[in-house]
């Protein structure tokens, strides 16, 4: 366009797509950014019931974690079950991975302490971790536990006391009472919640106001 | 009998019954009982899915909680997955209560703080939760939460701090959480665990002894 009438800087995208998110919802966004965090991750590895992974990923979401990655099941593909999750992975960065090693390399180049759930002679308490690194708290199989690579590539052995009759816990409940002790322990200790930097916060900030407007179009069945 | 020959002393039956139970199992029947607690205990509020009831089961006894209260849901009956329990539901105190009243009456003559997990306005955090006093923790159902009932019977409520788009998280999840927090909070703080008193441990410990044979019966088709 040339000629007389009123110009318009070029928008970023971003700022564009703020401006249509209501204040609420603006508001919910940077709570959720307030409180995210990407010193701890979830891994998962190998599961095969859709709604233990449906679980776990609901229960990362609500408690602040941002990264889950996935070791692939060679025989179930990682579908999380849709009713459980409510649609909350979409909030979230899933990684997946075709082996430990990937997984590993991943992790590594992320900076993350590798800390394995599985009962071994070595494994420390749950409770005697130290959170002050970023940690990657890895889950395995429902009734295999962790593979063998996995547990190789453990920087830490951990497990959850016990002390029942009962000698393991539904994973979900693993993930969520290692990810609630781990982000207590953080907020107690270290006096941190969210951690993200800000380039990790604008992008973030971007991406769920974009969501958040495609949320909003299929539920009014506006397309703005 | 009379006459010639060995006379036996009548013996206990516990006694009896802890000369047949391998010594392993004796061993482990004592470190449960070292760790189990009537300090904390779990109050489910008209739960409907039985997969839940089951999970929620498994993770009180391995986490040594010896009683869980259930309000009857009018509409469903309690029948935890026992494919979830996997038989865990033995070794625990399951009390069954028509109405929230007759929980309350309940839990009070047991001398418990009921402590009822609910998003409202004066609802603290669970990590601000003191769990010096007896504490019972009430969680609602999937649904609709806790009842109204229940809500009024709360000495205090509390919330599972969650700071996601995730607003709640499955109730596996959150007893998971509430009673990791409150189980490490009580060891952390006060240095016990278990902390049955001696009428109680030896009460438990007959039933658990009595409980074991019957498995090892049903286990090697012996019937002793």
């Amino acid at each position: 366009m040339t000629g007389g009438g009123p110009r318009y800087e070029p928008l970023e995208e971003a700022a564009l797509t703020a401006d249509l998110v209501l204040p609420p919802r603006k508001q919910r966004i940077d709570e959720v950014l307030r409180h995210r965090t990407r010193s701890l991750a979830v891994v998962l590895d190998r599961l095969e019931d859709s709604f233990n992974m449906a679980a776990v990923l609901r229960t990362s979401e609500a408690l602040g974690v941002q990264d889950v990655h996935v070791i692939k099941n060679p025989d179930v593909g990682f579908k999380p079950n849709q009713r459980v999750t409510q649609g909350c992975d979409k909030w979230l960065d899933v990684h997946r991975h075709d082996s430990a090693a990937q997984a590993r390399a991943a992790l590594k180049a992320a900076g993350y302490r590798i800390a394995v759930s599985a009962v071994t002679p070595e494994a420390v308490s749950l409770f005697d971790l130290d959170f002050t690194p970023k940690t990657a708290l890895v889950f395995g199989n429902e009734r295999f536990g962790v593979s063998a690579d996995v547990l190789a590539m453990a920087d830490t052995v951990f497990w959850l006391p016990m002390h029942g009759f009962t000698r393991s816990l539904n994973i979900s409940a693993a993930v969520s009472a290692s990810l609630t002790r781990a982000v207590s322990w953080r907020k107690e200790r270290l006096g941190v919640e969210g951690d993200l930097t800000p380039d990790e916060l604008e992008a973030l900030r971007a991406r769920f106001l974009k969501l958040s407007l495609k949320q909003r179009g299929r539920l009014f069945g506006s397309n703005p």
